[in-house]
């Protein structure tokens, strides 16, 4: 049986960045740019300090449509042919991108972060803290 | 300026628990369960092996709608008011959950898993390998 649910998202901002060539992945990463968030939810940033982690979900808004021909594939610098889940290619069933990225600065609505793997203009869906051990 | 950008995504699959009360948070949890996985995308876990660790991303699919109100949030077990993007509240602008799980084992497409924080029947858009260092 299959259930047909849509789930909706709207952006809560976007990345901005003057890398053209961004890295293929954020553990290698040393790019800079920002986060833009809207307005409305600038104050859920009050307490994103310089010098921390965060956890950045967002759409891979220029991947190509998926199709089953993605469910395995060849990642770029490996030699094997993985099923999509055990891999972080941006062409998957629904194109979330997850980057761990560095807090640099925060002023009003707009996060200096380090480290991106993401491109100009990429919409972001969600921030967390990057959390190894129990929050509470 | 205010960019309208609606993103549609589908369920991958569901969690299935028969735990009643999930742990707050994985990282305080051994509660064990199963992702049930839509067939179609069965052949994507192919490489996925008990004793690693996933991350799942999904929907909070019983929390409230966001609004304001929600931007800062005291959560349980802690006294201090927090902005939304530093706390894992379930009520946020975009309600995306993110765990990191201990894979059990695989089963056509069934993922056993322990450490779960997410309740019966809720719905998973992703799953991505659990990595720190250049999976490359």
């Amino acid at each position: 049986m299959t259930v047909l649910m849509i789930i909706e998202f709207e952006p809560i901002g976007f990345v901005k960045t003057a890398v053209e060539k961004v890295p293929r992945h954020w553990t290698v990463s040393e790019a800079e740019g920002t986060i833009v968030i809207n307005e409305e939810y600038g104050q859920g940033l009050k307490d994103i300090k310089a010098g921390q982690r965060i956890v950045v979900l967002f759409y891979f808004h220029q991947s190509p449509r998926f199709t089953s021909e993605f469910l395995v594939q060849t990642p770029p610098h490996r030699g094997e042919r993985l099923g999509v889940f055990s891999i972080c290619s941006p062409i998957r069933p629904n194109p979330i991108g997850m980057s761990v990225v560095e807090v640099l600065g925060v002023e009003g609505c707009v996060i200096r972060i380090k480290g991106l793997d993401m491109r100009d203009g990429t919409p972001v869906l969600d921030i967390k803290p990057a959390v190894e051990q129990d929050p509470a």
